[in-house]
C-alpha cells in the first residue's frame, strides 16, 4: 500500500487499524471494512457457496473485493473476522458444524489465514451481531452489557457484558430458544416441549401460518392487521413468546440492552411495539417487572445495518475482544 | 496487634490479609475470618436483631466476637463484608430495603466502617453465597463460571464469571425465580402466573404441603418415601422445576457449574439425585440437552459451609472482586 492510495481522513487511526469482517450467511455473504473506530469504509454483498471449497472460495473473494473497492491489498487488512451460523471453536477458528453451509470439521480460520495472509478469526454468526450491535447501540445509551435477541429461521442470543463477548463456559452462552416457556407446547426438534423457539422464530411463524410469500412473518402480520382470527392468534403469540425471551434475558443476566435482530426484525415498528405492549402489559400486573422497566430496554437492530459483518470484523480485532479462558 | 498475638503458620500472608465477613440472616448472624488465601480461621454464630439499630449492633458484636477470639483488634482486619438479604447498592454500602431484617434506605455500609474503624463492604446475600460457593467448589473443577443457585424461602441466583461476580447493570441478575414456566402455574405474590418460585422453593414447599415440622421440605421428602401419592406429586414438581432453574441457568449464561444452596439444599443428597435425575430424564429425549451434560454440572454446597459469610469476606476484600461499571 503506497501514500497516494492512502484512505481519506475518516481513517484518523492509520491503515494498521483496518478490519474486514465477513458475515457467511446461508444464501449471502456480507463483507465490511471498518476503521479503528469501527466506521465502515466499505461494504460488499456476493452469494454464498454451499460445502467448504465454495465456502472459502466465496470468503476469499469477498475479503478481495473488498480490498480492491478500497484499493488496498488484501494483506493490508490488520484482521479479518468471519461470523458463521453454526457450532464454532472461537479460539482455533475451526467451524465444528454448520448444518447450512454444508461445513463439518473445516479449519476455516487457518485456512483463510494462509490464503489470504492476514489473521483470521472465526466467531457464532449471533455472538459476531452482538458484538456489532453493541458497538452501534450501547455507546449512545452508555449501556455496559446488552443482549442480541435473533429471531431467525430459530431463536437465540448473544450477549456482551461489561463490553465483552460472553461466549459462556462451552461456548453455549444464549441458547434460549430450547427453554420451554410451555409445558403443553408444540414438541420442538430438539427433543423438549414449548421451547421458546417452537413459539417466537421464522420457524414457529411458517408452522402455525403456513405462506408461499417470501417474508412469511410480514405475510402473517398483514393478515392479522386485516383481522384474520387465526393470524391474530399466531402473532400475538409471537410478540408474547418474544417478550418471554426479554424477560428470561432480563432476569437471568440483567443486561442493560436487549436488541432484537434477524430477519423477523425487519417487520420494524410492529414488531418492536407489539412486544414492549406486551411486557407493559406484564408490568402492568407487577409491580416487581414494573421495577425493571423491560420495554425501555428493548431496542430494534436499524434496518440495513450489518450487525454480524462488523461485529466479525471487531472480533477479529488484535486486542482480543472477548473473553477467552482460562484467564 | 502486637508480636505475640500474631496468629499461628497458617496466616502465611500476614495479618494485613485477615478479612471478616459476616451473613446477616432473617433469624442469625454468621461471621467467618478468613487469611489472603480464603481460609477459615475464626467462626461465631449469634442471634440476628430486628430494624437498623439491633442489626448494627449484633454485626458490631459478631465483628468485634471474632476479633476477641482470634485476639486481634477489629481494626486489625484489613476488611469487613456483609451480606444483606434484600436490596443493596454494592458500591456505596447503603441498604435499600431488607424486609425481613426491618431495615429500609440504612447506610449499612458507612456505619459499620465508623463505628468498627475497618472498611465495609455490603453484598446482596446471594451473591455473597455465590462468590463463597466459587471459592470452595470452581478450583478443584478449573471452572470460570459458576451459578449458585439459592433454595430458600425464595428461588434466586448468583452469578460469577470469569471469576468475578456478575451483579447486572442495575444489581437484578439472577432474579430467575420470577421466570414464568408455566403459564396455568399458581399466581405468585409478584403479580405473575407460574414463576419458578411458586413450583420450587421454600414457600412453593410450604404452600403445597403445610406442616408444623420446622424443616418442611424435609417432612415432604419423608412423607414422598413413606408413599403419601399427594407428597409424591409436591416432591416431584420440586425437583423437576429445580431442574428448571438450573437449565435456564445453562441455556442463558452457559456457567460450567451451579451449586444449589440455601435451606432445601440441606436435604442432601435425596435433592441432588432427584434434580439430576430429572435432567437425565429430560436428556434421554433431547440429544441437544444431552449434549450440555446439564446433570453433571449440578453440585450442591456442602453442609455446613458458611458460604454467605465466607463470600463476603471475600467481597470485601480490597482488590474490588466484581465488576461496577463503569469500569
Amino acid at each position: 500500500m503506497t501514500a497516494e492510495l492512502r484512505l481519506d481522513g475518516s481513517l484518523s487511526t492509520g491503515t494498521s487499524a483496518l478490519r474486514v469482517g465477513v458475515d457467511v450467511g446461508g444464501t449471502k455473504t456480507d463483507a465490511v471494512a471498518v476503521d479503528g473506530g469501527g466506521e465502515v469504509l466499505g461494504q460488499l454483498r456476493l452469494p454464498t457457496g454451499f460445502g467448504a471449497d465454495a465456502v472459502l472460495a466465496s470468503t476469499v473473494e469477498a475479503v478481495s473485493g473488498l480490498a480492491s473497492q478500497l484499493s488496498v491489498d488484501p494483506r493490508d487488512f490488520s484482521s479479518l473476522g468471519v461470523g458463521i451460523p453454526g457450532s464454532v471453536d472461537s479460539g482455533t477458528g475451526r467451524v465444528t458444524h454448520a448444518v447450512n453451509l454444508g461445513l463439518e470439521g473445516l479449519e476455516l480460520g487457518a485456512e483463510l489465514t494462509a490464503r489470504l495472509g492476514v489473521s483470521a478469526h472465526v466467531e457464532n454468526d449471533v455472538n459476531a451481531a452482538a458484538l456489532g450491535a453493541y458497538h452501534l447501540l450501547a455507546g449512545a445509551r452508555q449501556s455496559h452489557s446488552m443482549a442480541y435477541l435473533n429471531l431467525g429461521t430459530g431463536l437465540a442470543a448473544g450477549l456482551v457484558l461489561g463490553g465483552e463477548l460472553w461466549r459462556g463456559s462451552r461456548g453455549n452462552a444464549g441458547e434460549i430458544g430450547h427453554i420451554p416457556v410451555d409445558p403443553s407446547g408444540p414438541l420442538c426438534p430438539c427433543g423438549q416441549r414449548g421451547c421458546l423457539e417452537t413459539l417466537a422464530s421464522g420457524s414457529a411463524v411458517t408452522r402455525q401460518w403456513p405462506t408461499d410469500h417470501p417474508r412469511p412473518a410480514q405475510a402473517l402480520f398483514e393478515a392479522a392487521l386485516a383481522g384474520d382470527e387465526s393470524a391474530v392468534e399466531v402473532w400475538e403469540r409471537l410478540l408474547v413468546n418474544v417478550a418471554s425471551a426479554v424477560r428470561i434475558l432480563v432476569l437471568t443476566v440483567d443486561v442493560d440492552l436487549v436488541v432484537i435482530g434477524g430477519g423477523i426484525s425487519s417487520l420494524g415498528t410492529p414488531l418492536l411495539g407489539g412486544v414492549r405492549s406486551a411486557l407493559d402489559r406484564w408490568a402492568s400486573s407487577s409491580p416487581f417487572l414494573a421495577s425493571l422497566d423491560l420495554s425501555g430496554r428493548v431496542e430494534l437492530v436499524p434496518p440495513g445495518f450489518p450487525a454480524a459483518a462488523v461485529g466479525a470484523a471487531l472480533v477479529g480485532a488484535a486486542d482480543g475482544t472477548g473473553h477467552r479462558w482460562p484467564r
